[in-house]
């Protein structure tokens, strides 16, 4: 299945960039953890590093960060990405970066089940966390709010190769490629009030 | 110096995670290389992963990336994030993250002296690359757009400790504790276009 075609979810500039295979919308977003949700507030922009996770072809928003941003039926954009590669060209102008990228558009709704939503994104931030630690309360819910925003108008760009350089530049004496941005888990820190050494367990000790 | 207290660069949710120091802002800003751009087209919100670099208390906006939303004369929110650590508390509940933030808002201008801006702005992706590079053509100047940002009303917001359980899930017989989230670079891939095997420069080599 393709990704849809409106025109602001089609990609303008760096055409050859655009992907439209919905399979890699769905790795960039599980890939992930933080998305970048934009709003509306006065008439203008405001961007929040927010928490999410996709459950088939839904995004839930984890509503306490920007609450206040959230309250209005408005529409959002949601975009997330990384980035994967400094691209070093022969010429300073073509130098660039390797990078997946999402952009969703779309009016959130109030998820209903939200115990669901939150095993979900709970599961997407810490795979292993929720059967392993105390599940929330009703009253806990009740205090949480959780977005889902429909999969339908969504946008996927990628960058993915060697410098491009001009024709005349490609013989100059200068080291050309990529150098990859890689990251990784460090070594757990356990908690100052642990009350006794508990070990570390195997779905946080081999999570990468 | 301290950074500017208008109501909506004021931190209003976790207030003890915000952070007043310009030293704070300016370090987050010089460590990531990417930001989130907000801008707001046809009254709905669109953000953009955009390439920035600060100078003094300036940020350069690369204007490649978003050019159509960047010809207004509109405000923007500049977002720049990074996620630290995995926290794993006691229960689901109290999981977070840890993080950097920093949301900026203004109204950017065209920056008059694109060569010194672009210098700036390689320099920040790429140390030592200006010099060691064909610097822009004229032509190449004059294809670029670099907006300018002023550091005025800005705010920023860090969490970076450990889990903040509930006292009665203290003693649970659970491990608590933080994931860091670490990220680095790995071996520099050459183009596969280098006419020669030049060795990879020390300002490539030595990146950390």
């Amino acid at each position: 299945m393709t990704l849809s075609t409106t025109p602001r979810s089609t990609v303008q500039r760096g055409k050859n960039r655009a992907v439209t295979e919905r399979e890699e919308l769905h790795r960039i977003l599980d890939e992930n953890l933080i998305c970048h949700l934009g709003v509306v507030v006065d008439g203008a922009a405001r961007v929040l590093p927010t928490g999410y996770a996709r459950d088939g072809e839904v995004l839930y928003l984890h509503g306490s960060t920007g609450a206040r941003s959230l309250r209005t039926n408005a529409e959002v954009c949601v975009t997330v990405s990384r980035l994967n590669g400094i691209v070093y060209a022969r010429s300073s102008f073509h130098h660039s970066v390797n990078y997946d990228s999402v952009i969703i558009y779309g009016v959130p709704r109030p998820v209903e089940d939200k115990e669901h939503a939150l095993r979900v994104i709970t599961e997407h931030l810490a795979p292993g966390s929720w059967d392993y630690t105390r599940k929330p309360t009703k009253q806990e819910l009740a205090k949480t709010s959780v977005l889902a925003l429909d999969l339908d108008e969504a946008s996927v760009k990628i960058r993915a190769e060697g410098p491009v350089d001009d024709e005349e530049d490609i013989d100059m004496p200068i080291w050309a490629g990529v150098l990859p941005v890689v990251s990784g888990y460090g070594t757990p820190q356990p908690a100052p009030d642990l009350v006794a050494a508990y070990d570390v367990p195997a779905h946080i000790r081999s999570r990468h």
